[in-house]
């Protein structure tokens, strides 16, 4: 049996279980010790928010989701580096591939969204971003931007209700755009800054903006010129997976080449530099 | 001034207006003729429905609308073919770059979701798609589906609120993700059938999975392999927008070379068709 992706039927959001082996009855998350359910090769169909990580943030909609591994099993404490293994390779692979979490919050979670007692099933989320980044242990730890998803449908056809299954079918890759994405799109004439390539459309040139340092918790990256580029889509996906970052000259690591700079364009060394201490050489699976 | 995407401070989704000309004093919609509000070159900021095209089809949260021009003011029939100019390139430019759209229903426009009388503020809509087919009139229209954005914010930096003009950030463009289009992605290794590129990054490779006839109204393509191409991000935006389409033989137009066929992955013809009719030979702007 494959793993089940999306909702349980039955199990609407909210829903609570006395304890992980209820939660387990349940199907909403079968492993009944680990936080995190799931494998590196199909991702992860569930998590558990238990409490016991002390760098995860949670705003409710958006949770930054601290990794597994390199805890001391008796104090909880990291000891060691997280790697980007298992169960954390497992969410990386969700962003990769849009795949939803099940997200259950335990009542040991430290969050004003937590039970009171046992666990609550808060819903589906969107694993947005990975990255590593020290945590305040002073280790190496990996962090996941999760985000809530509503209403993650595909359309139905006609006379057709969107079934449980359909549910399944996620939010992939979302770009925003805004005056200062704009400005910098035109500035490059749409021309990707790494390779040139201009994408033409029966609706004029497409190019992307990409956020440097990403915009939103915990990063807040500023969304202004100084912390965008201009890339097409391709490139904004090796980017945003750190497969390439860029020097503070603007040599390219990752790729062979120099990142074209319009003389207009002052890019902020300092987000250049976060991009690297948080994506620079993740290893290559 | 610059034109006004997104909504208007103080005019909440649901607000009604007697006539147009209390529309224009509101701001949501400045012309009190025209249909759409906007430019070839910034895109457009605001539509209204007013009834007056036989194909628009309304579905609430999804609307396809019918562009503008070719019709006989005084039976408002369809008499001749519509062009991508004006404010047809304008949405088409919103879909391009993912501006929102500010949409409003008048009474005279045939749906369960207009105003028994004057005019009602539906909110804000995302252009997910232009292009061109055949109407009813046997006249080849412009077609947009439009799609309601819910709470398309920027996720605001920390002690900051999200005010209405960081609420202009949009949702530009959504890939899905299902069973069929994993497994459409990992026949192919990850490679795209057009280009053969095949993206690294630290979660293992990425690519996309195109629908060649599009999901949703109108078009209710299914989800099947027969209905997938495995695209790099590029290719998958060119394919989107109707720069390239692929011949019965597989044969590419509008770009060199052929598209690139596993011996397991049959791909149905007349999906092929369906994409050539709606989107083959648009004009290059």
């Amino acid at each position: 049996m494959s793993r089940h992706f999306g909702a349980i039927p039955g199990i609407p959001e909210g829903a609570t279980f006395p304890d992980r082996r209820e939660l387990r009855s349940a199907k909403v998350h079968l492993p009944t010790q680990a936080g995190i359910s799931g494998s590196a090769k199909e991702g992860a169909d569930s998590i558990v928010l238990s409490g016991s990580y002390e760098d995860d943030l949670d705003e409710g909609d958006v949770i930054v989701y601290t990794g597994e591994g390199g805890r001391d099993p008796l104090t909880g404490r990291q000891v060691k580096p997280q790697e980007l293994v298992r169960g954390n390779l497992a969410l990386a692979v969700n962003h990769r591939d849009g795949l939803p979490v099940r997200v259950t919050r335990g009542s040991r979670h430290a969050s004003a969204y937590s039970p009171a007692a046992g666990y609550e099933y808060a819903g589906l989320y969107r694993v947005e971003d990975h990255w590593r980044e020290v945590g305040k242990s002073g280790h190496s730890i990996w962090r996941f931007r999760l985000t809530r998803l509503e209403n993650a449908t595909l359309p139905a056809g006609p006379g057709e209700t969107v079934g449980a299954e359909r549910r399944e079918a996620i939010i992939q890759r979302i770009v925003r755009d805004t005056a200062a994405a704009r400005a910098i799109k035109s500035l490059y004439d749409f021309r990707c800054q790494v390779c040139g390539t201009r994408l033409e459309t029966s609706a004029g040139a497409y190019a992307e903006a990409a956020h440097i340092r990403p915009l939103g918790a915990p990063h807040y990256g500023p969304d202004v010129a100084e912390n965008l580029l201009c890339l097409c889509p391709n490139h904004h996906v090796l980017f945003d997976f750190g497969s390439f970052t860029v020097q503070d000259d603007f040599q390219l690591v990752g790729l062979p080449g120099t990142l074209q700079v319009h003389p207009q364009h002052r890019i902020d060394p300092a987000h250049l530099g976060y991009h690297r201490a948080c994506y620079a050489a993740l290893p290559r699976q």
